[in-house]
């Protein structure tokens, strides 16, 4: 498949990200599409090994590619040291929408006292409460409930669908994906004879500038002090954020992560899907941990960090998986063995 | 609990599974309940060898059952070599409801450019946008929101509360849960100083025939190509299924699992519940993982695969736990031990 | 950040718990703040020992703490054997709103057949279906979608956006967050030569009085049977409930769990984070369960059950991840070694 954009020449394209070209500045590009499937007068990019057969035998018109790589270039090139950034920022300013005009919706229900700053664009059935203040140029698309005393900040896009409750604040330039939840009442239960008793949630949610939430991610409030996620934070889908949890800067967080309540994590990390964070831990700054690790200990160093067991055939799998519960008691046998025997 | 279904005779239920009766084909039949509860001129099937004394005191009318167990049963039986199947398609027929007068909300907001089929039904609310194609006899529940240029085929479902992104394709006779998310961003994000620059995602999400997509699960749309969800695909609850996944013919994915980005699921597999499959991996058909395993390698051929570890009483899990750190150094010294005493 | 709150003196809130007072009963407070961040005329508390330094130093108006720390405390203290809980307790009534008035939003769309009670308050755009009983009290915020035949209990709340399909049953005094869905279809599909045929989902889903339930959290609806969710239980964000599940009084579930069909979870049980439980399982009464175990048997008896193994740096990880692999050859090497040199 073919992405049809707007139409710019190469040159202008390599002159987003100052970039140099091998070949010819002024062919025409009105699309992208991958390596494989591009036609004439479409640009792609090269970087995954994986893909090199298909770098051979492109048919695009232009390829961001390492300059590396320019040899094995057929065709006209658009020279990076980070290609993959180059095409995200190409293929941003190629693809950017016109101008939307300003619209809300008549079948959206906004309090009388919520504030709507200029060319926001409202959505079918939206509903804005008590004295929200949308910025300017915000979009909230169809289906949106945005509770009592929200504050959106400029050039914020919320996708069908999202709730957010009272009191939350949300920075600008920040994307809410559908189905995600703002601000529900983490967690907190205090213990009366075996019966729960809920401690109110009184906190709230303060998400920074240049963050993005993936669809179906809740992100609970604060029980007293707030929940945190800081600037260009990153939250893929069905992500689990507890109660006065705070995210530093720039960390991006894949899908299926929880983060129990009160956990701090620093910034610059990348959290691996699938992977859980107990309660009350500290995780230092350009902390890395992999897909489906459970943390339970804080961590004050950078670096990578996993936990788990290899995928193998079943049969042979279930022989381990039994073993691992004697896995005290070979270590005490393999101890007693040495000491028999005379090692070290 | 009975369910109260239309009136039919054991020898029309039969029929629809081309069943062979054991006792008398004419009782009628116009309720379903397990063997325990059933009650006279219901229907029940055994199916798990779990419930055998409830087959040998049920007080159901008719029973689905394999030939062999037949002897046990103490009422009518419909004998089939497949009794669950057998089950699955007679309720079916017996619980099917009456032909649904087709009505669109008038509160529901449809473009003008929309286009919508014959007798398709539109709940209160619903939304939906420019050039998006509604077939026949779809129905759209309550508080659905369907973006621009959407496809959806006849014989759908939605349920309430789904939201579907611009130009998502949806194949015919397929049904997708409340608050499922089609068509979200990827997470394509590129590292520019530490800073996350987000990456277009271009492509859409392509779901064909006979899909099933439960509730919360979100389905992110390609980056350049397309996420595919081929035809007769069985997707649990709250599954995350990343950019440009493709998931072959009549694969089933139970609850909680999360596939990354680029991956290829093939036909025909099984995977089980809180599963994590990594990015860029190739699972070849008929492959079964069982239940919260992590795939980091493609599987090239099919079987049964796992990982993970028993669950124990914690204390003596917390001392297992603790030598899996050693594991290495255990081999390493047998190896030691083996030399010094000549094994091998 | 602080709270703020109605005023009251330090003898009436220690009068809702029946608690002494060390200090002054007569000051008055009017918010709630943490140990570190409270200011004059305001209460905290003290439960985590991780916080005795901020103890030393609030400038609090009152502090809730165990009699045994009283003499840490700088200022006035409510003293209670069970600080959170009396916390809980005070802070509810602290913040407890005042009366809302009735108000049903001219956006809902009530089917004329839906029977609702006194004092009701129903948000924008909520759908209510035919022959659904919302009883008095009962709060529905705005998106809402009650389907047919719905009944819903007294004082009974409803955050934004929550699905909930026909014939469900909710009990009294319930919290519902955003984004949940309650009765959607169970997993139920028979295989016919590879390809999947749909089980009627006839049962519904019965939740009890009390309960809490969180955002994004999905309930299926039972095969036959129902699934059954008791009083008093609370369910955290993103969990995955199949169908005919039922679980007993007081349980407690933290997020994003999954737990497959037709299991029975005993009462006073409180299962970790990120856990999965198998299909057709037992739990007991009085069962932990800690963060991200995988339960695969039946468990029999109240105890810390858990399971999975320690996070470590990458590399160290890697050798023993690998090793795994090794772990019944490794055994059956150690039991050789022992026959040879003589062991027991």
């Amino acid at each position: 498949m073919s992405i049809s954009t707007r139409q710019a020449s190469i040159k202008e394209l390599a002159d987003i990200v100052a970039a140099s070209i091998h070949g010819d500045p002024d062919v025409v590009i009105s699309g992208i599409a991958t390596l494989e499937l591009a036609e004439r007068n479409e640009l792609s990019f090269f970087t995954n090994r994986k893909y090199h057969k298909f770098l051979l035998t492109t048919k695009a018109s232009v390829v961001i590619l390492h300059p590396d790589d320019r040899d094995n270039c057929p065709t006209n090139a658009i020279l990076s040291d980070d290609p993959y950034l180059a095409y995200a920022k190409i293929a941003t300013w190629l693809t950017k929408s016109e101008f939307q005009q300003a619209k809300i919706a008549s079948s959206a229900v906004i309090a009388d006292s919520a504030t709507i700053g200029n060319n926001v664009n409202i959505g079918a059935n939206v509903v804005i409460g008590h004295g929200s203040i949308i910025a300017s140029d915000v979009i909230l698309h169809a289906g949106c409930v945005i509770a009592d005393n929200v504050n959106i900040g400029s050039d914020t896009v919320l996708y069908p669908n999202v709730s957010v409750y009272s009191n939350v604040v949300i920075g600008g330039e920040t994307i809410i994906h559908s189905g995600a939840v703002i601000g529900s009442d983490g967690f907190g239960i205090a213990n009366e004879n075996g019966q729960w008793f809920k401690v109110p949630q009184l906190g709230t949610v303060i998400i920074g500038d240049n963050v993005e939430i993936g669809a179906n991610t809740s992100i609970d409030r604060g029980a007293i002090e707030d929940t945190i996620i800081d600037n260009g934070v990153k939250l893929d889908n069905l992500i689990q954020i507890a109660h006065n949890v705070r995210i530093g800067e720039n960390t991006a967080i894949a899908g299926c992560v929880g983060i129990a309540g009160s956990s701090t994590i620093g910034k610059y990390c990348a959290i691996g899907g699938g992977s859980g964070i107990l309660g009350h831990l500290t995780i230092a700054d350009h902390v890395h941990i992999t897909a489906t690790s459970l943390v339970t200990k804080s961590i004050r160093e950078s670096g990578v960090y996993s936990s788990g067991t290899p995928l193998q055939e079943n049969t042979q799998w279930h022989k381990n998986f039994i073993r691992f519960k004697q896995l005290d008691k070979m270590a005490r046998r393999l101890n007693e063995l040495e000491k028999k025997i005379g090692c070290d």
